[in-house]
């Protein structure tokens, strides 16, 4: 059900402490029927820049937003994540930006759990307005302990991604 | 002498309005020697998040602080591009987080144009500290006039990307 | 109905333009009844600080975002604002941190409009999670041109801060 | 050499664990020379709003930035101050925006310490570009455990605010 479709492609990159196991597979979908969740955020004036757009930076909180909604939606907010010890980084991050988003407008961010590693998994989005497609993405993610040191995903995590 | 070194990859979207010659092409080098330009910015208190690292939305800023300062280094400052009528939008944008930036930590950010087409070209990065790798990145840009349609990029622009 | 309780008090600056009318007259009340309006906002991991909380300059765009929704609540969308050549600017804003607002808290931003002169206003703010009161805020605005000149106040808005 | 020239005014609120004495008493002076530290910051793209001048939640990352300078020139920087156990939190800020800031400009913040009390002390600023002034603001501080327990001010920091 929360299967994506990753698309083989050559890693983008080594990473140390992640070895060649970490890359940015997934290949976001610009159908909504092919992510398992989505989340409205609306545009705030203070995430506009002088080009009268949503500054490029502020896609990142939209689609940490998601996740953290995600967590809770599938019962397992990020709070009781961080109170076992674990914490989610972000290892990459990807954005395509199709059109811009301006103030006052409500996003669907739409996302899906894929292409998961016995520590990292990764997270495609859809960003839309409306039926218009504003943007997609890829995130990487690796879960750690609070010192930083790279851990098992959680069983329940794992099979998310699946 | 601003010649980056483009691995071929497979193209990460096809992207409407720009057509298939889009693509992250650039895989940035960890060499610091690789790049043509650096730009230093020190961390804000106000960029870090409750993990104690900088948050990874707050590294696209500091890209586009060292964009600016660049060319503002090469004699063409983006206001007299704007007086131009030239914007530069920003069509796309990668990170890889490999260690944490943490508050008051001075970050070298290094810059290197490359992968030019006809409306689009792309940026690699190597952000370090001291002599440590903590990120690289790579975005990918197009020349649009105010009303936000593609233009041919300025000549001594296309001559950079070389 | 949307009546403020402005405790007079000195000036806080005279301000060149606006002259010696414009001043932080508002004592924001501890009690939600003293307020007109509420919204409620989920704080998002990336607007906390390394000290675990919610960064300082945050607030603020938590308070804009109460008042497009006030303003929204009461049929004068600020995008209708803005068509009719209407900008509202922020001349002065004061925050007083009182309790930490934390990830993942939802806070419910009460505000209320009075202190009214010829072309300014300002809003007094409770922000509230739960019961518990965490700060207090007021905000004074000029309507003011593209240009960025001073107007006379829209006579709905004149109304909205008796 | 670091008096400030506190005028005294009424209480802006009296603080639930900070009692009566906290009070936004400073009154920033419009002339340079009346501060003690200054700081440049310049502006970035990332910090501009839809109204093209920078977003009024954006000063105070920068005052932010000018204290912990000024720190580290009195030879006591954060870190330092951390390393012992204190924090210095945000009680209160208030900012006056006289002028807007635009993308690129080269920003001067003056600032100077004044009205201590045993655990809390304030802040006067002064923005300025060229000989222009900006924009004027007065911060509250306390000295916190890292509990968020109020503590006497380090016996330095209250010489620095005579």
């Amino acid at each position: 059900m929360f299967a994506a479709t990753p698309t083989p492609r050559p890693a983008l990159a080594r990473r140390a402490g992640y070895g060649a196991a970490v890359r940015l597979d997934l290949v976001p979908s610009l159908d909504p029927a092919a992510y398992s969740y989505s989340h409205e955020v609306r545009v705030r004036f203070s995430e506009t820049d002088a080009m009268g757009i949503v500054h490029h930076s502020r896609y990142l909180p939209y689609l940490e937003e998601a996740r953290v909604e995600y967590l809770r939606a599938i019962d397992h907010p990020y709070d009781a994540l961080r109170a076992e010890g674990v914490d989610i980084a972000v290892l990459e991050a990807a954005v395509q930006y199709r059109q811009p988003l301006r103030f006052d407008e409500v996003v669907r961010v739409h996302l899906v759990l894929g292409a998961a590693t016995r520590t990292t998994f990764q997270i495609a989005y859809l960003l839309t307005v409306g039926q218009q497609v504003r943007a997609t993405a890829v995130t990487v993610h690796g879960c750690v302990t609070a010192a930083g040191r790279p851990v098992r995903l959680p069983e329940w995590l794992a099979r998310f991604t699946e």
